[in-house]
């Protein structure tokens, strides 16, 4: 067995005993095997495989005799791992190649032959504007018989940032809070974003042309939309400048945008800048763009762990938003059913749901949890008493709000401890406060550290 | 084929077509069938069977020549329908009865043998205390061969109010009041309710005792607590009177309570008041509670409608709650899963939901909605442009919240024709004002008018 990604499995197993501690068990498992297919590592070496002189890629198979060069590219926070898993794969196949990763974790990764850029994240700064030009200089430069890699996962947006010419990265950090704040969809905000790129909406897929470009995409966002997903560098834009422009004005931000950001617009719209490339370009010819992990991928593997088990195994929903507490409620309701009924499937059940939930902030004190938390403690309030039960949530990425935890683990007895401490659990649910109520009960918080990567959250419920 | 309950049937199927027409089709036929099950006179009916001088009560078999009086009591909401039902079956077999029902309602309902008496909710009054006491004295009164039927629905705590001797009305009102605005759980309020009054928490069966007596009980509470239903009159009682002091001290509520009250709850604990009857009294022996009307067999009959037109049909809980909004979101959640990946069930595809949501009022102008309203606009904007998904929201009362619809059904069209018509329908979440934007189009508001039931609230998913 490889090593736990828990790190305190035993802890959180704890003095439970009878039907809770099995269900715990298995709870523990599938978030291990969730976690395991969401790893970069994992998820890069599953998609690449390199034998002899061929290299399939999600069965598609490039000779290497036939390749002049391999360039590497991308960024997010999942990309460190991914660049050198790609070179532990490639190693002297590789050209050469330019990934941004996270300030501050360079030291993490071991690449020789791909040069790994720190940026700023969730602010842009100017490291991760040198990153990016580097990338489409290596892409301009790649000939027909290249391959460009291209890896990409959530903060990408953020982190491989390049204005188009005449437009600062000071002006684009600028209408980019400005979006943030004007309440506008994330396909607005995109339109916008990538008509003042020069790499996003498929621009960087237009610098390579007519290099074959293979995009490894860990998803960070609900649904899987490839176009959103850091802002789509390799995929078709179906904007116009037409479109970015009507944003801005809707949003009323159009004032605020500096002159060389109204007059790149402007001037696209006339003509005088090229559009992003539009579906059915035939830039897009030789570009692949592959999910490698994802949180349907996670959700998956976990529902064939707990088939392995002989469990009833089910992935419920990967669309999971909303209030984490109502989740938290909802979620129980559905425990509840399967627990008293046996409906709508037979015991011993595993429900697995994926997603992003959100909290609202009510606590007048500045509580400390996270979603998953609050969803766990939510849930837990519902099934006082249950014996068999047992829900875990977590965020992927081993940090769940403002905590050290990734998440939270309950049963039927969760509540009934913590009465026994003189806590009272809706309070702290009120002022969202589930951190805190967690740490006083030492079978509860998920401790994972930071797993390297991000799937969004994880929901499992079992009832045995 | 019967009268349909829902009034504006070809309005809501409308200029639909295809897929959506379908799944409307679908999920108008598992409402109108759920709404059958929890129709009282349906639920008596099915209950109560009189062949030749055989009455049989779900199984149970009672020799007519061998009764020698039935008696009718109880008091509830769905009441009225319940003993017009019970006296067309049993008529001259009934020696007599009283049964509370809702102010207003008396001459909506024909009965020769069983007095109505209309009383007064949710506050209760001196007419609906006259007929809690006429109900007592008819259960003392009853012999070892006598029978008595109970009918107790939602709304009955309210309606059959019998304070204890020594203490008033206006006493009981008044704690009452203070326990609601408590924070208190049902359970808690329930303990003083209990040993405040001479019919609740089993009571009734203590005076009825050595008649049998056998309650048919509509019931709408998330769940089905027996003891928690109009207060449990027929069902043990397991707090005491040292229970309903401590919930009265512990919030608070203590020295508000009039001197007679506290007399009385103190006169208990000393034993000069005897206490509720416990779980395994012998006044049990010859009470039978059976549940004839459930959300839980509402949404079976719903299932089995679904299984009939040859779809996967199944129940995913009867333990629905949380804020209307997000419950929405994460059914529509379910439905994008199924819809996309055909998981967790293959299409076609009906999920059914029970239980009773919340609504948060966060509009700063008075919003016109209800619950249910809310949950399928929430849902609707979740589902954008998908075919084939339709989701239907209703509180089987026929009333949700403050409008005149019993809820809303809603596809992914729904967003669309309101854009047409220049609605943002995000605002009218906002501001709780559901109503007003559904009746701006012409196919989303479910009317049937009062039911004469409540079973709470059912959600219906359809994905073809």
């Amino acid at each position: 067995m490889s090593k736990l990604i828990i790190n305190n499995y035993d802890q959180l197993i704890g003095s439970s005993s009878g039907k809770n501690r099995l269900a715990r068990e298995i709870v523990l498992a599938l978030i291990e095997s969730a976690l395991r297919a969401a790893d970069p590592k994992t998820a890069v070496k599953k998609s690449l495989l390199l034998k002899r002189n061929k290299l399939t890629i999600n069965g598609k198979t490039f000779d290497l005799n036939s390749l002049d060069n391999i360039y590497v590219v991308g960024g997010g926070k999942a990309s460190g791992a991914m660049a050198e898993t790609v070179e532990e794969i490639l190693g002297e196949r590789i050209s050469g190649g330019c990934v941004n990763i996270l300030k501050g974790t360079r030291s993490r990764f071991r690449t020789l032959k791909i040069e790994l850029v720190e940026a700023s994240h969730p602010v842009p700064d100017i490291r991760g504007l040198e990153g990016a030009r580097r990338m489409v200089s290596l892409a301009e430069e790649a000939q027909k018989n290249d391959l460009i890699l291209c890896l990409i996962s959530g903060g990408g947006s953020a982190l491989i940032p390049l204005p188009v010419e005449g437009v600062s990265l000071e002006d684009l950090q600028e209408v980019n809070r400005a979006l943030l704040k004007s309440g506008a969809d994330i396909n607005s905000m995109n339109a916008v974003r990538k008509h003042l790129s020069a790499i996003k909406g498929g621009n960087l897929a237009k610098a390579a042309f007519p290099a074959t470009i293979v995009s490894l995409i860990i998803s960070d966002v609900v649904g899987d939309p490839l176009e959103t997903i850091a802002s789509g560098p390799t995929m078709p834009d179906p904007t116009t400048y037409r479109d970015a422009i009507n944003v801005l004005k809707e949003y009323n931000i159009w004032d605020l945008c500096s002159e060389d950001i109204r007059n790149h617009l402007y001037g696209g719209l006339k003509g005088k800048y090229s559009e992003t490339p539009k579906p059915g370009d035939s830039v897009f010819e030789k570009v692949f763009n592959l999910l490698i992990a994802t949180n349907r991928m996670a959700c998956m593997a976990a529902q064939r762990e707990g088939q392995k088990r002989g469990l009833n195994s089910l992935v419920l929903t990967t669309y999971l938003e909303g209030e984490a507490r109502d989740v938290g409620t909802l979620v129980s309701g559905i425990a509840k059913e399967i627990f008293y009924h046996n409906k709508p499937w037979k015991k011993p059940v595993v429900v697995i749901l994926g997603g992003e939930t959100t909290v609202t902030v009510r606590g007048k004190s500045a509580g400390r949890g996270g979603r998953n938390q609050e969803l766990a403690l939510s849930a837990a309030l519902k099934l006082v008493g249950v014996k068999g039960v047992v829900i875990g949530a977590l965020d992927s990425d081993g940090i769940d709000g403002f905590s050290e935890a990734a998440g939270a683990i309950i049963d039927g007895q969760t509540i009934l401890e913590s009465k026994k401490k003189g806590l009272d659990a809706s309070s702290f649910l009120l002022e969202n406060n589930s951190t805190v109520f967690f740490k006083s009960i030492d079978n509860c918080l998920i401790l994972t550290g930071p797993t390297g990567t991000n799937v969004n959250d994880l929901v499992f419920i079992a009832v045995i």
